[in-house]
Formats: C-alpha cells, sequence, structure tokens
C-alpha cells in the first residue's frame, strides 16, 4: 500500500462537483477539539453561513455530521412518528428514498405518483390531500438529482399548509444552485448536502428546521429511533448561547471546509450563483443542441446545475462515459433508477458551473461520440 | 466572515488528538467521484488497511460515513430487533450510550453495572447471562473513554459466546492503541473512531463483522429502521468483487486521510504502535507522580491512551484547563458524567502519544497549578 494520489478530474456528474481549491487548502487545516472556543465560534459561522444560503432565520440551522442521506434521514426521523400518515411525492430516485424512510420509521406513506423527468404535479398533491385530511406531512424533492427536473417548491409548500401538514423538502441539489427561499416559501423542514452547488467535500448535510417543524419534534410522544440523529441531543451541541454538551465528535475538518465554501458563496453573492449556473446552463444546452443530445426534462422545469440529457441512439454508455473519464479525466454521471443506461447526467455545479468545463465537455463529448 | 485559521493546538484531550501532517495533506488532495474506479481501488485498500488494523479477516470490515457514535448506532441498528434481550455492562458515559441504543431499537436492555473506573466485570456478566439465558446479544466498551478503564474483552466475549450470545464490542478508544485481536478473540462486531488512536481527522467509524453476526442482520423480522446505516444496503457500496450500486455519496477526502492513517499504521506496525503507546504511558505516569498527581484507574486496568487523573484538590478545573490552552495551546479533556470536575482526560493517542507531547504537557501543568 501506497499514498493515494488520485488522478485530476474535472467532475460534471450529479456530485461530487469540483472542489475549488481553498476549501481543499481549509481542510488542511490543523485538527483542533469539537470544544475548542475557536472551533465554537467557527461553529457559529457556518450557522450564520448556513440561513444566507438558505434564505432563513430559523434558529434550527445547522449541518448534520454526515452524507445527504442522513441529513434526510434526519429530518424523517426526528418529524415522522410511528403511524403519522405522510404524502410522498414522487418524481425520481430521491422520492422513493424519502417513501423508505417514511416506512422504516413507522409512519404510513401516501405516494404522489409522478412521471421521472417532470415536476410534482400541484394538481395529484391537492387530490391527494383531499383524500387523506389526517395527513401530517408532505414530503417532496426540489430538485431531482435522478432527472433534473425542478418542482415549484412554493406552491407545493402552500397547498401543503392548506391541509395543515407539515413539509419535508429535499434541497440537496437546488441550494446555491437555484432560486431556494425557505421562509418565502415557508418550508417546514429542509436538507441539503455540500458536494453539489457548495462544492465543498461530501460527507456533511446542512438542515434547517422552522418553529412548526421543531414543535412537532418536541411533542412526540415516542423517542427518535436514533440517538446520532436525535435532534433533541444534537442541538445541545450545535445551540448557540448555550454550554455546549458533548454528543458526538464533529467532523472538523470537513467543517473547515464548509466554512470556506460558505465564505466563497458569500462572496459571490447568492443571487449571482444562482444566475452563473443559469447562464452557463444555457451555453451547454446550445452546445449539446449543437450535437444533437436532448434533453429529458421539458425546457422550463430544467435544473440548470443537473443535465439529464438522452443517449443518443448509436452511442455505448459504458464506453463513452469510460472514454471520458480515461481519456480526458472527465467524469459525467451515468443514469439512475428507470432511467440507467437511457440517460447521463452532466452535472454544472458550484465550482464546476465554469466556461472551461463546458468546452471540455461539449469538445471531449464531441470526438467520443464520433 | 474570514477564512478559518484554527489555532496550533497540541490536543491531548478524549480525541481527537493530533492529526499527523501528511493526513491533513492527504485530505487536502482533490476530490474525485465516490465511484470513480481509483476511488474503489482506494476503498479496497482502506478495507484491507481495516482488517489489519482489526486483526481480523472479516469480509465486513468498512468504514461507516459517519463519526464514531454512527458507527455504535450500524451494529446496535442492525443487530438488535425489537424485543431483543440485550446485556448492556455499564461502567462508563458509552456504555450508558449503548443503552441508549438498545432501547430506541426496541430491544430490552438487561444492564450490568459497575463501578465507573473499573473494569467490566466478568462475573457480574456471568451472572447476568445465567438470570437471563434468553438473551441474545451482550455489549460492551473495550476501553471507557470516558474514565481510561480497559475491560477483558477476551473473557467477555468468551463468556457471552457460553449463553449463545452475540458481542458488540466499542473499540473506539482501543483501536491501534492497546491490544485488539477481533477474530483471536471471537468479537462478533466492533466499531471503532478515527480521531483517537488512527490521529486521522473525526468524521468516519471503522467497524467489523464476522458471519455470525452478519447472520443474524440477514435473518432480521423487522427492517433496519435506519436506511442510511442498513449494512444490507451499505454493502451494496463498498463490497468488493460485485458491481458497485450507489448508496450514499461516500466521504471522499475523508477516506483519503484515513487511507494515509492506515498507511502511517502499517509502517510503524501494529504491536509497535501498542507498544510505544504503553511507554510513552509510562513516561507520562512517573512524570504525574512527580508531581503529586493520581490516577483514577487501578494500575493494571489503565489504557495507556486514556490517562483519568484526579483534579488536584486546590485547582479550579476551568481555570487549569483554559490556562493550558490560552498560554500553552494545550488541549486537555475536562471529566465527563459523574466524574464531571473531578478528574482530567489526558490523552496519549497516535500521533500525539510522543515524548514532546509528555514533556510539554508535565511542564506546563507544573506550571499553571503552582
Amino acid at each position: 500500500m501506497k499514498s493515494f494520489n488520485p488522478p485530476s478530474r474535472t467532475l460534471m456528474g450529479p456530485g461530487p462537483s469540483d472542489v475549488n481549491p481553498r476549501v481543499l487548502l481549509a481542510m488542511a487545516r490543523p485538527t483542533i477539539g469539537h470544544l475548542d472556543p475557536s472551533f465554537i465560534t467557527m461553529m457559529d459561522e457556518v450557522k450564520e453561513a448556513l440561513r444566507y444560503a438558505f434564505k432563513t432565520e430559523n434558529k434550527l440551522t445547522m449541518p448534520v455530521s454526515a452524507p445527504g442521506s442522513a441529513g434526510m434521514e434526519t429530518c424523517f426521523a426526528n418529524l415522522v412518528e410511528p403511524k403519522d400518515k405522510v404524502i410522498v411525492c414522487i418524481n425520481g430516485v430521491f422520492g422513493m428514498r424519502m417513501k423508505e424512510n417514511v416506512t422504516r420509521f413507522g409512519g404510513q406513506a401516501i405516494i404522489v405518483e409522478n412521471n421521472w423527468g417532470e415536476p410534482v404535479s400541484p394538481e395529484k398533491l391537492e387530490k391527494a390531500l383531499s383524500e387523506n385530511k389526517d395527513a401530517k406531512i408532505v414530503a417532496f424533492v426540489h430538485a431531482e438529482t435522478s432527472t433534473g427536473a425542478l418542482s415549484d417548491a412554493k406552491k407545493l409548500c402552500k397547498i401543503a399548509h392548506n391541509y395543515n401538514c407539515i413539509t419535508i423538502v429535499d434541497a440537496v441539489t437546488s441550494l446555491a444552485g437555484s432560486e431556494l427561499l425557505v421562509d418565502e416559501w415557508e418550508i417546514d423542514a429542509i436538507y441539503s448536502g455540500t458536494q453539489k452547488c457548495l462544492s465543498a467535500m461530501p460527507g456533511i448535510s446542512p438542515i434547517s428546521l422552522n418553529e412548526r417543524a421543531i414543535k412537532k419534534v418536541e411533542s412526540r410522544k415516542t423517542p427518535v429511533s436514533s440517538w446520532f440523529l436525535d435532534l433533541n441531543l444534537v442541538m445541545s451541541y450545535w445551540n448557540e448561547g448555550a454550554k455546549r454538551a458533548y454528543h458526538h465528535t464533529a467532523p472538523v475538518n470537513t467543517l473547515y471546509g464548509l466554512h470556506e465554501a460558505l465564505l466563497i458563496l458569500q462572496e459571490e453573492g447568492l443571487e449571482n450563483s444562482w444566475s452563473r449556473h443559469q447562464q452557463n446552463h444555457e451555453i451547454l444546452k446550445a452546445g449539446l443542441f449543437d450535437i444533437g443530445i436532448k434533453f429529458l426534462v421539458e425546457e422550463q422545469y430544467r435544473l440548470p446545475q443537473l443535465n439529464a440529457v438522452f443517449i443518443p441512439e448509436q452511442a455505448n454508455d459504458e464506453k463513452v462515459r469510460s472514454s471520458l473519464l480515461q481519456d480526458y479525466n472527465l467524469e459525467i454521471g451515468a443514469g439512475l433508477g428507470i432511467y440507467a443506461g437511457k440517460v447521463w447526467r452532466i452535472g454544472l455545479m458550484g465550482y464546476a458551473s465554469k466556461k472551461e468545463n463546458i468546452a471540455l465537455c461539449l469538445s471531449a463529448l464531441n470526438s467520443v461520440l464520433k
């Protein structure tokens, strides 16, 4: 065994995305204790910077010490009580994972099925709610990473609230890449990842819960099944003001990286980051059109940061991706679920959403497909 | 908000310990995809190197993508089924956390109480088992981080097996610091951390399960309540040979760090690492004796890597620790649980177990206590 020196890739898949060298350097700073006063100051800055990214004033805004899937699980483990009826809108792989979460925590999942590649239908949600007036939670994915479809989170939340439901929203791929207004849209609980449009390294999941969601957590009749993800306990470590109690050892260096990534986001400005993702998507779109590649999702619902495109008929999926990786050090994503072998997912996320990457991708694809 | 530049501390608390600069540099290498063939090769090396550290041939030996508490939860979530009777031996904070895990997953915890600061009593375990012949699991902490007491894992496992119980062992603090022979002692399921005697950064938890444990997981009648930690799913990503299926995004850079830390362990040799921890403990012990500081744990049960010592009567706990941190950049650990305010925990873990650290600690303590 020798030291591992990874190849230098350009990451244009569904995440992780290319990490800004500033973030990599931040990761390499000396580890300090997770109860060190300097670290606690940094934690407070991370929380404040996450509020900026989420456009929220939610006090309970923090990074879960594990990947996005654990952020998802934190929301469901804390909010779903056994027998709770939860409306789960599915339009891709990550909606299915939400359903899996609901049933494992003892909830009853009512599924709102949507075609993969389309946004969640507000009409179907409304219908499901009118037929299930005892539902307590509505869950949906804002930006489906498996298909590249964007749903209207604002409208879906409004409908959910009309039926007195709490909303759980997956924003793993949307945070910092697409407009996302947690407070204005009244999203009750939201989780995201760090390895998409924030371009930090994978391993941490930012979450945010508003007072309505916290009230549901606090009024649980059964304990949260996960000790590690129990927000009542986690908060004793992350809570500002109060004396910090030890819960688990925070991933110190990964948080240095997230801190730097959030600083970079502030320097650019959140709205500018959204625009940049959109502008670069337009450039990629024009280029893909020129080489005859078609999008899975209708134009108005497309995510700028995750471009799912049909694999040309004459192309061999694995060979093309493998040639891009081996010959150009370029990673694009395979299809997932029902679209495995049918689409590629080209990410333009965070630091990787830039013209040189688009130029490389189009040129390399063009060569490999010839 | 500005870039975070942590102070340069010497970490002699209960973990995280000082991270070897080689590991920090490894963390800063460019992120690549978690399904990249190069990354998968590295994952296989990490698994093999963990087998070396655990002294096991267990196929299911891997790093969980979250801190030690999640490693603990992985073992309990997968092995404990509702109503399972689990004998939990408690001799400190982390035994209590095990109990918490058992009850949250619907198990029935039978407690074997031991004095904090003493090892788990084999006689008490035997008695509990003879009174609970339907028990299915025995759980205990090998090296109690809250007190610095080492239990006889070999003997406890033997007793458990005499009663047909599976064993779950917490080796968060013992791995690479104290003799630990997973296969020879027939430990069925074990979890550890990376931020103690491996001196990698916190955020990952190595685990290992033998065939007997896997059989129990596979024969569950109820699904594992956690999707994120469900070993049946996680293994589809970590399994050698099989085609890797996406489960969650692995913490790529943190795994680079762990890979480098495990390489450093191989270079030193596992047995040499155990000896070094013991030798440095002896030096610290002699120095503490000279300044009149007494150990909590009886000599024969003391962990070399975690020295819990009584706070001298005239000393102010917080003032001393704060002065060590502010004036000497030296972190030692506070007491935990019933020993909060009564003991300090001086870590000599991994890269931090070296003579210069002992010299600094003794000299600084001597000055601050005057």
